[in-house]
């Protein structure tokens, strides 16, 4: 099956009946796919408050209706507990478990958070001949746990994680510029070289993921993560959350492009 | 007193002082202004959200902590309950007095929502030579009801407020593409030229400010409107709400140049 070609209706259908577990990387090309933060109601509003103040790290797509699997503005005909090929709980900040399915834990109490991810931007990198190593390579992006805190609202706080990709450094304005137009997926760079400048010492040894090649004549750039915000509510240890598992995301109805404006 | 060239920190002193009650339309040329919600705790959530899912009327530039009336990101040294030269207080939906200095009527359970304003963007279009018809003829921007839905949010619900500047037809592109620098002063315009498709019947009689002159070959242009989530708030007739009185708003640190970035 070239899931790359299908439309996200169709992938989503696949996955909810539990024919797709894998990661979403490269299904449905040219369309968002999307983060999963799903917590209690009491902990929502901190929640929404910490992402209005850092909206560089925590670009929020869309926010369910209270106890509500639906979505209405980034897709149709969505169940928030299937649609996602693979779910982390997370009890008091600790992994409980891994589930393909979540109808089972769902509570009224529910607010789901979908959140922008950079795979948005790294086609439209890769359309404009920046090349993005780790999809070269065939790995994860590296991430790293940076000392650049982020606004605290209410029981989250925490410093922002940042992704990095090499960038030679004569397309480094053009990939400020081409991510810079795309907010809702985390935008412009924070930082351009110098990784100890915001506390990274060693560049060689990500916090998330796999480091890559760094070429000669390249910089290390480094992104607003949406590790983030996932970090962020593991330290504060609220009662129950539920996250996508790293890689399984939803696919939007949203074009990459769409996002621009 | 030449206000325009003042700091806001100095003229935001004044106001404190109660030496300024008058509309601070032309204080602190390039900077950003602000327009206030405050409601309680228990609608907070909700007004968040709403905020959350209609950026382009209700673009929020702060969100105070819960009882604090300081601010930390949009200015230093505010008080919340005293910088702005005139309130107006609502209890459920009616209007019930308006005050220079809102401190004796502070609660703990206050949330502030500084919101932004298109003052921003028409310093821009005046920059650029862009005609902004109702400061040539020194009254106020007419605003209208649309029939353009909002996204509703728990008690928040209601159609989008518009404000309307004629644009000269050959420089329509050219507002399009300065205003929509700015998403955070409600951005690019929702709609231009056919009134009638968005549910204004009449453009020579506004629902809010003053009818300005369309001349020959000019387009009425159509913005979303900060009037739009006060009037939600309103409709939805929450216990308690303060708000700024029209015009009289909260000179912030932030550089309207610095609203693009």
């Amino acid at each position: 099956m070239d899931y790359g070609a299908m439309t996200p209706a169709e992938v989503r259908r696949l996955i909810r009946k539990g024919e797709i577990t894998s990661q979403t990387s490269g299904m449905c090309r040219g369309y968002a796919q999307a983060n999963l933060v799903t917590i209690p109601r009491e902990n929502a509003y901190d929640f929404l408050l910490f992402a209005q103040r850092n909206p560089k790290p925590c670009p929020i797509l869309e926010v369910s209706d209270t106890g509500s699997r639906k979505l209405h503005q980034i897709a149709e005909d969505v169940d928030i507990a299937k649609d996602f090929p693979k779910y982390r709980v997370y009890k008091k900040g600790e992994l409980a478990g891994e589930y393909t399915d979540v109808s089972e834990l769902w509570r009224d109490d529910f607010v789901s958070f979908l959140i922008g991810c950079s795979f948005s931007f790294e086609s439209d990198l890769l359309a404009a001949d920046v090349p993005v190593r780790q999809i070269e390579e065939g790995c994860n992006v590296p991430m790293y746990r940076t000392s650049i805190p982020c606004v605290p609202a209410g029981i989250f706080k925490g410093n922002m994680v940042v992704s990095m990709r090499p960038i030679p450094h004569e397309l480094v304005p053009k990939a400020v510029l081409i991510t810079g137009q795309m907010p809702r997926v985390h935008g412009a760079p924070v930082h351009i070289g110098t990784p100890e400048a915001i506390g990274i010492n060693d560049l060689q040894h990500p916090d998330y993921g796999d480091m890559v090649t760094i070429k000669d004549g390249e910089v290390p750039v480094f992104w607003p993560c949406g590790v983030t915000p996932q970090n962020v509510i593991m330290e504060s240890k609220p009662e129950f959350v539920i996250t996508h598992a790293p890689g399984h995301m939803l696919i939007t109805d949203v074009k990459n492009v769409n996002l621009k404006y």
